[in-house]
């Protein structure tokens, strides 16, 4: 486990990270560049809505780690992701009943951050998001995480309703935020837990929702019809660290 | 109280518009558009950092409402703000204690946004946010409010701390949020109360905090320092919501 951000240099390395799908945040080229090459980086830059600056080569000099830059530097992230299995021994270390976030395709890259954010400090063991679809963790996560990607594990998983199944196997109930559900007060939310936050349009999938063990509403009296999702999570989750302390 | 979006169009109307401080969100130039007044326009928006696209003549036309863009069409926001009497007569109305959001200068506008979303969904009867310094209402906030910008209203003051001075008069409680405070789940937070929530990276300011009946503090496990100002104001106005419902 473990996020970096590091650069990738000159013109092959580049075209071929961006070729490769590799997640570049950011794209700084010489300004006034035009040939054939920097025209090619960019018509792949654009393919995957990279944001491309134009800065002046002192700029790229200076932040050059191998001074071989020509003219273009790509900032990239790695992160390497966490196995579910490492979460549970997280918890068994710290002597707790597991409390689990499972991202059910989560987009938006700040609510991401924000979410991991609040599993961190609700004093969650680790987040586990799925492979496709969702957003995954570039630096604007890590950025918005404000620090958590560096304390708390993220793991990647093919299928979130077949990781709930097995996860069922170790003793872990599950709950979802949907709107017909039970008002969370009335829930019992102690013990070990995984708390399943759904995509910001569509909510909790089908598949994912008919495995969960409860369905939790918050309660709403406004006019409109959902929370923020990194709301959501944080009301819910704290709801749950309140059932704990008491 | 409401809020509209609408354009402004033609160089000499956009360039005064810039130029008073109009709250833009967006700017559409005709591509290729180099002359004079364009450059002055271009000049201007980069000022106050607003967003250029640069579009065809096609665009622009379906765009216009006036079919007299000459090039050149400013997006603007228009929110016709609150008053502070409102936003009581509102809980007056509705036969509840008063439950207000008291924004002690929130600076991103997606924060602000996702509160104002919150506020409406706790049932709190309005939000106050200060006249400087802080995020106004652009199209960013109404967009990321999901709506509730429409039911919701929202007041501007001078200064935060007279207006909870003020209210005081009128037998309301203040709470904000600070680290070092009571845990939230052991205040009374019934009755009419206002939650302060301070500024994302300083909190909440000396004089509004001395200002405050109660500091409540989120339970906190993990190893980094705070919530999302969204997600920290979303966890408290939840507790408050289940004080009030119980």
């Amino acid at each position: 486990m473990g996020y970096r951000e590091f650069t990738i240099e000159g013109r092959n390395a580049v075209t071929e990270a961006l070729r490769s799908g590799k997640p570049i945040d950011k794209l700084f080229i010489l300004d006034g560049c035009q040939d054939g090459p920097i025209q090619t980086i960019k018509r792949e830059a654009k393919k995957s809505d990279t944001i491309i600056k134009f800065v002046t080569k002192e700029v790229l000099d200076h932040m050059s780690e191998t001074g071989k830059h020509q003219g273009v530097i790509a900032q990239a992230a790695a992160y390497e992701y966490a196995q579910v299995s490492d979460i549970i021994e997280n918890a068994r270390k710290k002597n707790e009943p597991p409390f689990i976030f499972l991202l059910d395709n989560i987009e938006d890259p700040h609510n991401l951050g924000a979410i991991i954010r609040t599993a961190n400090l609700a004093g969650a063991h680790g987040v586990i998001i799925p492979k496709n679809r969702a957003a995954g963790l570039t630096a604007v996560v890590a950025r918005t995480s404000a620090g958590a990607l560096n304390y708390t594990p993220v793991a990647k998983v093919t299928n979130i309703s077949k990781t709930i199944e097995e996860l069922k196997k170790e003793g872990m109930w599950f709950v979802c935020a949907d709107m017909d559900g039970t008002t969370m007060y009335d829930l019992d939310l102690r013990g070990p837990i995984g708390l399943v936050i759904g995509n910001e349009g569509e909510g909790v999938s089908r598949l994912v929702r008919e495995k969960c063990d409860f369905i939790a509403s918050i309660p709403m009296k406004g006019d409109i019809d959902s929370l923020n999702a990194s709301v959501a999570a944080g009301v819910l989750a704290y709801e749950i660290v309140r059932q704990r302390l008491s």
